[in-house]
């Protein structure tokens, strides 16, 4: 636990010492959980984009993507269940003004009873060694069975207050088990109501209350409410899916674990609209089709789990994740949801407007159901990047630290350095690079040692680095080094542009999803 | 002015036919001067930001690019002025519950003076021919004196209440000119109060009163707060610039005139630091290169107006607009601004922090002048839509509608299409569709004739189509038409990757600019 926590840490502070992730607001002491991407996270994160959307939409004929606003009309927040059903029970301390989640205080608090019991089991062990039977103690010690039976009381209470939203239930419970402020150490609470996670704003366009409209939850009502006109104006025919790249925002009390959780957010969703019936094979397909995608990045398979929800939501009828090993343990990187058609069909009744596709193989008209597929980019941002940076030991016993990002979404693709300033070996140099800036995110480097220059490289993450020395100006090669094997090969200038290609173009992506 | 109007309505129809803009929610009936942008629009938009990017990132060796988030510290509004002066002044009938700007309901009453002037001099011109000598007939027709002196008066009044805050003189201008709600027709109306611009929502982390934070009214505080995160990180040498493209919010009375004036909009901007007294010359450069970014489009050089102000914002000492010739007229596409250290100078003061940059050449501590171009990034979708959508009459005498996008910008490069569905040549045109989908945005396209075929890939802008015929069978060739000129090249399927990269590639644009 403590080496995952001094990971975390390690990303955070290197995400920042090279300008991909900087606290937002930082010379103002941040603004809790906002994060802005500095000038090579920026990149980073237009790069995952662009594998994901030419994946989607310029692989796949029958999808296409759109780019729907934030702000929609509100109505659209009933039908989907948010503005009713999208709420966290919260509770404040009058003492120390401060706002908490009550089942996170109540979840906290039946913690202490695990703690207990561990470190019984932790002290039996220590005393009996291999002799211990860890499921016959756990049944019989008093200690442990009288703590386990508190853990399941306090669960159901909590559990049955909270499906009934019975407030003034957790507000008893959470005094029953006397529950105080962890910063004023009190028990002074103020009743617990229902918070909606949505953020609301006002449109100044309209006096009085009608103007309340909300900031986007989720981007996936930005696609169901367009259904219709995508269809039509792209003459799409089911099964097709319509893909979109956006923020989202939602008012968490709880935000953090660096940007895995952030109050605004942005996700890349797909939903795939599917003849009823149909829909479980598709959700198999897009299953498998998303577990390539990820593979193909080459993290790893075994940073990856994937995990059947037994619990639906009350939309859908399948569900899935794709967990990613992230430094704080498996979470949640990607969701693939059967949604069923609950939300076209809610969108019909509340709108009053026909969402229905003719079936001309049919000869039917119907609503079709949906497979989604959504995964946070900021959380793909995260992975990406804690899975590349690592710290290696080399052969001669010294050390390096090397960010080993996929090529195609290196921020920089190639540095070109002079080994010397002088000589003219500069000016080669700048020549090079300026052929091939032209189609490469490229960096000059003439600062430092070249050691140094190539652990600078390593670090940011640069996959390639271009050495122009003595012999450039005798033959016109130049060497090229991989960041991660370290070797360097000689290669002709004329050829630079097709070996670099060949090696960072998203192409190298894209054929293993075929 | 009727024809304009007209052609507005073209392009708003033509991009809601063709999937480029939807009215946002329109199943709901839409929420006013909120759009959608279709799956056409938003590979148009993804283009648009890419030439950005690529022309400000990848070719300046010292800009890099950020993408901070739209959440920010409160304070942030506070020190660049918009908590305290980014207001207009609002009034509300109390019959029709309509609100309004006080400042439009004054310039309407007095456009009325002008029409009545108009109508004046269109009647004596009719009367006299060409006799006529307008000046003379201004300056003597008592009517138009009168009214003259009119206008002079009310305006002269609005700008000093204005200027001076006093919103009570503002309102007894309103109630002496005996201006009536448009809707209600009555005079019932509130006091005239200021009402801030930018949109807020309260932060549900914090209780009570200290969590009221804005949607950012402007993308460039973003850079500013994050000056020194990057110069240090980046290891920047001052001149250098950060650039950023992103979401911005004004709660804007009157959005209007389709996607140009929303309340929900997208900025690229660029903010580059120089050495104070160098400001200057920096402006002059980037009014330069700006100048010859957006020709290099190729929409047409009498489409743009350059426009120096005259009059300044407080944190300006030289500022000029990029305007295009728009559907509604010449309105503002881009700003370049000499903003001097005023931004910088006040998060200093704001936050406490030093924003000062060391000049190892100068081994001098200064806060950098800043120079930005700021370009809306729906307006360039605009500019680039209007401008390209034309009506053609054809030799024939036939007609089409030809969308001449910037190939570069287009949708979809490329339609391979198979001249009939028979005879293998559907098999065949789906192999190149194959072979060329991996690398370019494409569309295949076997419904319909050869002819409508065309028309409808030029209505929606794709540069080229590819016609497999049955000669492709015999020898691997097919033709290649152009969509501008519509004249059709044959050419060897082996050569068909190269032949296209050369036509759509970002290098086609990006040459021009160096």
């Amino acid at each position: 636990m403590e080496q995952k926590e001094d990971k975390l840490k390690d990303v955070i502070s290197h995400a920042k010492e090279y300008g991909y992730v900087f606290p937002s607001s930082e010379i103002y002491d941040g603004l809790a959980a906002a994060y802005d991407y500095g000038q090579l996270g920026a990149e980073l994160k237009n790069n995952i984009k662009q594998y994901w959307w030419k994946s989607m939409v310029q692989l796949h004929e029958n999808i296409v993507g759109i780019d729907a606003s934030i702000f929609m009309h509100p109505t659209t927040w009933k039908a989907s269940g948010h503005v009713d059903a999208f709420n966290d029970p919260l509770i404040d301390n009058k003492d120390s003004k401060k706002r908490y989640r009550a089942d996170v205080l109540i979840e906290e608090h039946i913690e202490k009873y695990v703690q207990k019991n561990n470190k019984e089991i932790e002290k039996a062990k220590k005393k009996f060694g291999d002799a211990f039977d860890e499921v016959q103690f756990v049944a019989t010690n008093p200690n442990v069975v009288r703590n386990t039976a508190k853990i399941r009381e306090i669960e159901d209470r909590m559990r049955e207050t909270l499906e009934n939203n019975d407030l003034e239930g957790v507000y008893n419970l959470i005094m029953d088990l006397e529950i105080v402020c962890p910063i004023s150490g009190t028990k002074n609470w103020t009743e617990v109501r229902q918070f909606n996670l949505m953020f609301s704003t006002e449109l100044g366009s309209v006096a009085g209350d009608a103007s309340k409209i909300y900031l986007r939850p989720e981007t996936a009502q930005g696609i169901f409410v367009n259904f219709l006109n995508v269809q039509k104006s792209g003459r799409m025919k089911v099964p097709f899916g319509i893909a979109q790249i956006g923020k989202a925002f939602r008012n968490e009390i709880i935000a953090r674990q660096f940007i895995f959780r952030m109050r605004e957010f942005e996700q890349m969703e797909m939903q795939f609209f599917v003849r009823p019936g149909e829909e479980l094979k598709w959700y198999e397909y897009w299953k498998e089709t998303r577990r390539k995608w990820h593979l193909a990045l080459g993290l790893g398979a075994e940073k990856y789990r994937f995990h059947d929800h037994i619990k639906l939501a009350h939309y859908a009828n399948a569900a899935a994740d794709i967990e990613f090993d992230f430094p704080m343990g498996f979470k949640e990187l990607e969701g693939i949801h059967s949604r069923t058609d609950f939300d076209l069909k809610q969108h019909e009744q509340f709108s009053g407007k026909k969402l229905q596709y003719f079936d001309p193989e049919l000869n039917q008209n119907y609503i079709p159901y949906v497979v989604e597929t959504s995964v946070g980019l900021d959380r793909l941002f995260l992975a990406v990047l804690s899975a590349s940076l690592k710290n290696e030991v080399l052969e001669d016993g010294s050390e390096r630290v090397v960010l080993s990002l996929p090529p195609a979404l290196a921020p920089y693709k190639v540095a070109v350095m002079p080994l010397t300033k002088k000589d003219g070996l500069p000016e080669k140099a700048q020549e090079i690079f300026n052929s091939l800036r032209m189609d490469f995110s490229c960096q000059y480097d003439e600062k430092d040692s070249p050691g140094k220059r190539y652990r600078r490289q390593d670090a940011i993450g640069t996959p390639y680095s271009i050495m122009v020395d003595h012999q450039t100006l005798e033959d016109n090669t130049v060497t090229i080094r991989d960041r991660d094997t370290m070797l360097q090969e000689r290669v002709a200038i004329a050829d630079l542009h097709r070996v670099i290609d060949q090696k960072v173009n998203f192409r190298s992506l894209l054929q293993q999803l075929l």
